[in-house]
């Protein structure tokens, strides 16, 4: 075989327990340990073909259907370099395998999603580059996949997180080398079958900081950072896995938010200050703590509190992840569209997948919960979409040569921007 | 004489190292020091009148026009009691001091601002309350004004800071019965006498959680607020007092800045999580942020940045407090005019004596940074009103007797609600 032709997806994931600042900026090594679900790719992926050939002249990149410079993308290169000398480790030590690391590439990748919908597609972009190349390579089922986890982690922290499905822990390791900082499945996503998400997509005219540049300016100014890896994030690693091993949801949901709302204070704390969370974000923690208030009793004796019916999230945006469920994935998704209204106009494109869950809500019971809950029903518009999705799988092979492919038979990409 | 009366009026305090969390509750004992300036009475200031009279029947208290219900409020309870016993010990030890420890006193207290100008009453408010008591009483020349300080501690915490004029500090003190956390003064009102403050009251329809309640969900619940307390704060408090005795304005804007926002940060890392800043507030500090960038460059080593001409400070809501030095006030107050569009009906009371101002800027200068800070303004209305104001001195007799008396000569209130 003279070209070898791959075509995979990776999934995206969110963390519970959020990875912010790094202690080695070039290798991408983080101050803390985090921990992660995976979240479908039936519903949010990232695609990409990877083709080597020996006639190709240069590697060459497109990503949403526009060419990058793939010389100028250190971190990319990083991630081709290694997964060449991997190859090439290989081919030395087994004369059989055939010589192939020097051959250029084309990659071609895109998101089913839109920038636009808010979702960071770093994790999922180079968690399927990571892959495809190394299937491309014929490496993949060579090596253990934590050794793909951390080459992908070379391309973005959180990618190293996306090679894996269901729960999925980043532990940040001590070797200077980075090569002890690489994530592991927690449990696969059979484990806990009934946890859903909902995506709350936030309007916001704001741009963000972006993730790269705040964390750091956390690391560097933020006063209290320092007692979250020290003092919070170890026992809260312990904590949640325990919750996940246990599939205790209460624990598991107040982990979950206090983790997200101490993000948060440590970006605020950072000088400038960086507010990801809007107007639209505080109201929906305020929807979700009233709702959730209405159902829960103290725990015992310093264990959270029992009834939890929604947990939170907030990455490097206003976007609001609810982990949730599946028996209240109606209730929760028919309050949500109480205070926050679903347009008449583009309902299809606003609810998604979601739609399945409308109707199937006790409607005399939800609207017992609103009226308790007593917040004012938002402008229409200030979501801009809803996603509705649950735990998945890791990185999936979609097809070798044409199937699926993203490129056509001349090397190029199908379709362009 | 067979009647005391007195009119008083207090100031208003703005913390720029923050007082969030009691060690105390019962008797207010804070879980760090504070420091704060304190704002002109002749812009806001709370006003009480105390008379104490052998033919009153029992106390009793009206605030803003309205009669409360004195025995149900038991921290007036407690600041009355004691000064009462202050009062007895006097005149225990000295027999030619009249016995009026026991006499009834009425009490009528007001603000010159409205409650929903978003800002706090009650450390003007019992300060004003300390302060009249005591001089009704003839004990406030007689004992130490940190005493004082003390008693309107035990009524709100922050009211100990408004027993002094300028920059104030209140030591958190090591005590268990609390008697040496009381306020001191740090420089008086003349030291800096070119800080000027302004007050950009945002519009918000959420209601705040109480401060009282807040706090203590923080103590309880911040996994960060030790940190805060413990690793921060003793040094700030350091570094704040040399920068007032330096009357050095970098140091002090960006501590001041520092401060706020970390104090917002254990807020949101309280559970529930605490959010009393808005869009709006967010939309300040990136204004301040942008504009203070077009001046700065780094400073020394570990110094702050040199060139900053406006700090941000919000207590607990949207509200934003900036300290300005004079010669800057009429272009920060262009800039926020820019952003925050004045309103065209009611122009007059939106800007109050911030009026002065405008006109006194550099228009075309404005214009320059205006472009290079680059926000979009927003809709009239985020803002609610300005106010204009500086640092000033501490409680001030108004009047004996009728002079300025918020009561007639029937010992009631000559307005009521």
């Amino acid at each position: 075989m003279s070209v070898h032709q791959v075509t995979v997806s990776a999934p995206v994931n969110i963390a519970v327990v959020k990875y912010w600042g790094k202690r080695d900026t070039a290798l991408l090594l983080p101050t803390n340990s985090s921990l992660s679900l995976t979240l479908s790719q039936d519903d949010l992926r990232s695609t990409t073909t990877v083709r080597i050939d020996p006639k190709f002249e240069a590697d060459r990149l497109w990503l949403n259907g526009k060419e990058e410079d793939v010389t100028s993308n250190k971190r990319m290169v990083n991630v081709v370099r290694e997964l060449r000398a991997l190859r090439k480790s290989l081919q030395d030590a087994d004369s059989a395998l055939p010589v192939i690391d020097s051959w250029r590439m084309h990659v071609c990748s895109e998101n089913n999603f839109p920038t636009a919908a808010g979702l960071a597609s770093s994790a999922s972009g180079f968690a399927a580059l990571t892959f495809g190349i190394a299937q491309a390579l014929d490496i993949a089922e060579r090596i253990p996949r934590a050794q793909l986890s951390r080459l992908a982690r070379l391309g973005s922290g959180s990618a190293c997180r996306s090679l894996f499905g269901g729960f999925v822990a980043w532990n940040m390791g001590s070797a200077a080398d980075g090569n002890d900082s690489v994530a592991e499945q927690v449990a696969d996503e059979s484990h806990w079958a009934d946890m859903e998400a909902l995506i709350l997509v936030a309007s916001d005219a704001r741009k963000d900081t972006p993730s790269t540049a705040g964390m750091q300016l956390t690391v560097e100014t933020s006063a209290l950072l320092q007692s979250r890896i020290k003092d919070v994030v170890p026992k809260r690693m312990e904590e949640m896995r325990a919750a996940i091993a246990a599939k205790d949801y209460d624990a598991f949901a107040e982990l979950t938010m206090k983790d997200s709302n101490q993000f948060h204070a440590v970006c605020l704390d950072t000088f400038p200050p960086i507010s990801y969370m809007n107007d639209v974000s505080r109201a929906v923690v305020h929807l979700i703590t009233s709702y959730n208030a209405l159902f829960t009793q103290p725990g015992a004796a310093g264990g959270p509190k029992k009834g939890y019916r929604a947990a939170y999230t907030f990455d490097a945006g206003p976007n609001a992840v609810l982990y949730v469920r599946r028996e209240h994935v109606a209730e929760v998704l028919a309050i949500v569209n109480a205070v926050f209204p679903v347009p008449t106009t583009d309902r299809e494109a606003y609810l998604g997948r979601a739609a399945q869950y409308v109707g199937k809500e006790d409607v005399a019971g939800v609207a017992s919960l609103v009226k308790k809950i007593g917040m004012a029903p938002f402008a229409a518009g200030s979501l801009r979409r809803i996603i509705s999705t649950s735990v998945g799988d890791g990185p999936r092979v979609l097809g070798w040569g044409a199937e699926n492919s993203l490129l056509g038979e001349n090397g190029l990409p199908k379709t362009t921007a």
